[in-house]
């Protein structure tokens, strides 16, 4: 599938060790609107600094992406690096290089190498395809297992409009690699301030709301392009405006849960809805405390229904309770009502409902009406096996 | 050793499945100065619930506890279980019901074998000694590898003082088994407020200054208790109290590292100072995100210099840097300087350091002079093996 407007490549500039691609491509002959949502990490990489500066102009026509070093810990010459690299892929195009974003991921602390980069920007350019979003996709990969890409088409105002995602994942992946990155792009017209709105408040119910083990890298960046080629556009408050929230929606939530799947030894992907909490920020910490415990996520690899540990979790983020007036659910599994467990034969039924590779935690605070869905893994022997290892 | 006025046992009630020691007696024939310190979390176990109401009064003459049951999450059924156990105890005594604290710690979410604790009080009575530290260290233990025990003797105003400390491991050891206690008795006489200030100031620096898991317990105790027998005062703010502050640290401390030497599958013990902040939270806030980093736990046990992932859990923890300017060391080698990686030969330096079955992490963060010292352990293939299990 392709998005009107858009052009990929992704290829091998040396950067990694082995032969793997390591260089990516986005790349518009049209001016993009675009917009940012950047790590909070107080260690910002070099090519986020720059990013976020540079995202403020709403205006963007390339983006290019190295795996294999992140250029983050590597101060103003690390922060030089980066500008140099869009200024080079800037020269190759005719642009203006302050519509060049840039991102990297990969191993800390290590200065990119910008000859291999230099050398590779005219075969990036040559390698150029509406079709070339899977060769972007693998690209970014640092220990992912598998490209993350998702497309949603839908009819608005009677034409069809496209948007893509592309990520790599989060995990703080093996030896250094860390970083969670997404694109998305769309062939609608949105105004930059508008997509800035529209990609925070979906961040915070999509990204922002997975988590492999807790931990937040310095390059974290989600980057949203709009290039107006469908002919439709997307205005504040219309009903197109909805459909098109969904449709981002979607691809964001599918790319958030993907990276969760990929997350290092993870064997089960946990959804945690906390339900009847007084506001919503309320019942994301309770599930990011529950999504985050080490405890929880082990008896997860267990498939042990091991309700004590979750409330423990649940109290432990400090969350007050209406009297001990929680319920809990495994899939569909009833295990503790008003606080109280309900009996061996649930937790039997409950161990069934943690068989498979996707398993469903509800909870509900009995408080109020407000309610957030949080995604995580499982924490297993590959986990550590993956971590530990020296990073030769 | 012996603490004079006070007396000791454990034996074994049949709670446990297995024949091991699980319930265990502090008494005095004296009254005792009270101090706690209890679990923040909002999920509090019956015995808790019990304790901070009875610990105001500032007198008790004994702490019965359990392991095996938590006593956790069972509503307003295990309160009166709570209660129950303290009056049939004080009955045994001849006390006043409200001078006998309660603590249990293991499963949560069941209720406590009534007839097996009223059937053991007798023969735990029977079985008091001065010397029975030991059987009481062993029958509050859950999956703790070995008992906690530390004396301090010290002179004060030409006498001799004890402090003594018992305490059983956090690490929400397996399967539902949470909790960490801690009981600190001396044969000084501290007044109640003085004694509960300097236990919450102390307790601030030592027990809530490890991590193993990151995760806080529903029945989290840590009791001080006063008898007097040496017959030296301690009032604030005389060269003695300063003398009887350094002892209670020392105990304290050693008991908070034994805890994390024991955590689950621990094979290092991590001591983690964090300097040159603007204030002592700053510096603990930092120092407790990178303590709880998996990542950066499993580089520990891999022996992996992994600095990347230092800098980004302190970055995590959102402390703002004066422009690049932290120093990161590893024993005694200074793997980053201002912000700068030291280079190679410094990297495997630090790999040397990292050796031991004991590691210091110092980082200066050069904004200001304040500073905490927090303890870790190392994540690794048992703490997922031992977590993993089903509980049966």
């Amino acid at each position: 599938m392709t998005v009107t407007g858009f052009k990929f490549s992704g290829i091998s500039a040396g950067i990694k060790k082995n032969e793997k691609k390591d260089i990516a491509l986005i790349y518009s002959d049209l001016p993009l609107s675009a917009a940012g949502v950047f790590t909070s990490s107080t260690v910002k990489a070099a090519p986020v600094v720059l990013d976020v500066e540079r995202i403020k102009g709403g205006i963007a026509r390339a983006i290019i992406v190295n795996s294999g070093n992140a250029n983050a810990c590597t101060g103003r010459k690390g922060l030089k690096d980066a500008k140099e690299t869009a200024r080079r892929l800037a020269e190759e195009f005719g642009l203006d290089e302050k519509e060049v974003l840039v991102s990297s991921t990969g191993v800390i602390g290590e200065r990119l190498p910008m000859d291999k980069i230099s050398e590779a920007i005219p075969r990036l350019s040559a390698a150029l395809s509406e079709n070339g979003i899977l060769d972007f996709a693998e690209a970014i990969m640092t220990t992912d297992a598998f490209p993350k890409v998702h497309f949603v088409r839908a009819s608005i105002e009677g034409k069809e409009v496209i948007v893509c995602g592309v990520a790599k994942g989060a995990g703080m992946i093996a030896p250094n690699m860390a970083t969670m990155l997404a694109y998305l792009m769309t062939d609608a017209s949105v105004a930059p301030d508008l997509l800035q709105q529209i990609l925070r408040d979906l961040t915070d119910t999509s990204f922002n709301c997975i988590t492999v083990d807790g931990d937040m890298s310095t390059n974290d960046t989600v980057i949203a392009l709009a290039s107006g080629a469908s002919g439709i556009r997307i205005d504040g408050k219309t009903p197109g405006c909805e459909a098109f929230i969904s449709m981002m929606k979607e691809v964001m939530v599918s790319l958030a849960k993907m990276i969760v799947k990929d997350g290092e030894g993870a064997t089960k992907l946990i959804e945690i809805t906390v339900k009847g909490a007084k506001t919503k920020e309320e019942a994301k910490k309770a599930g990011l405390k529950i999504a985050n415990s080490p405890l929880v996520k082990t008896a997860f690899f267990g498939e042990d229904p091991n309700w004590g540990r979750i409330v423990a979790a649940l109290g432990a983020s400090g969350i007050q309770f209406d009297d001990g007036g929680f319920d809990i659910y495994l899939g569909d599994v009833c295990l503790v009502k008003n606080g109280c467990f309900n009996g061996k034969d649930a937790e039997r039924a409950a161990a069934g409902a943690m068989k498979g590779d996707e398993i469903r935690l509800t909870l509900n605070l009995n408080r109020g009406d407000r309610e957030a869905t949080l995604w995580t893994c499982d924490l297993t022997h590959d986990y550590i096996r993956i971590n530990a290892d020296y990073r030769t």
